[in-house]
């Protein structure tokens, strides 16, 4: 049997899956975060707590744009199935970016962002429909030891 | 006349727009670099020249996986259109992600990337349609102030 090496290497990409929608008679913009799949890919430690930490960014002044789901014991699938609101003009949240982060917490509470994706919200839909799919991780691992060579 | 706060702020950012297309007879993936809009929010000095650097990560080590547009003299919309061919199977190109970065290059040849967009590759399509959308950018200069915070 011959592998591709490309197609090995796929196995190992860490993906989360969110859903997001506009209400467009509320100003309402909503973000469930669903799941996230194979986050051994981020090279976590064992027996490690992992949150999802979402940001609509640039952040406005004016309203709340940093949200984290509660912190789940990894596992090769970790489901939160948590909604985060944002009250936001339409023409303001299409200007917007969805950045979306693994993170674990240590036993001195202190934060650390294994990996992340972000997810442009300039084309997004303003009908209501919710849009549900899945956004492959970036390891910030990887990313570093990119940024030195 | 009342400003919205919301929707002043919406003038502000940059954006640039991709086509993407997988051709899945010759398992190749094109990347098509159309177009930059409002660079200025991206901080820009004057008299500068501004490249776009897009890169599929992770990057396989057997192929090549970063590209650059030739650099372009500042101004409020900047047009590209060229074409980058990366050689890759479905499955694989499945697991990427697409890196944009919106560059300048000093005096001293040294490049500085001042924002940029990612986007997953996870559902992308096979059919071979092609995909053009806009994608906001975010500024690092803005990324770094927030992580100092």
């Amino acid at each position: 049997m011959v592998f591709d090496s490309d197609d090995t290497e796929a196995v190992g990409t860490a993906k989360v899956q969110i859903a997001m929608r506009y209400d467009d008679k509320n100003k309402q913009f909503a973000i469930l975060v669903i799941q996230l799949s194979n986050v051994a890919a981020l090279l976590l430690e064992q027996d490690q707590k992992v949150n999802i930490r979402v940001a609509v960014l640039p952040c406005s002044e004016s309203t709340s744009c940093l949200f984290r789901t509660r912190p789940v014991e990894a596992s090769d699938n970790l489901v939160y199935n948590e909604v985060f609101w944002v009250s936001i003009s339409y023409p303001a949240l299409r200007q917007k970016t969805l950045r979306v982060d693994v993170c674990t917490v240590d036993k001195s509470h202190l934060e650390e962002c294994l990996g992340g994706a972000q997810i442009s919200l300039a084309e997004i839909c303003r009908s209501g429909e919710k849009s549900t799919r899945w956004y492959n991780l970036l390891s910030y691992k990887y990313l570093q030891k990119q940024n030195r060579k």
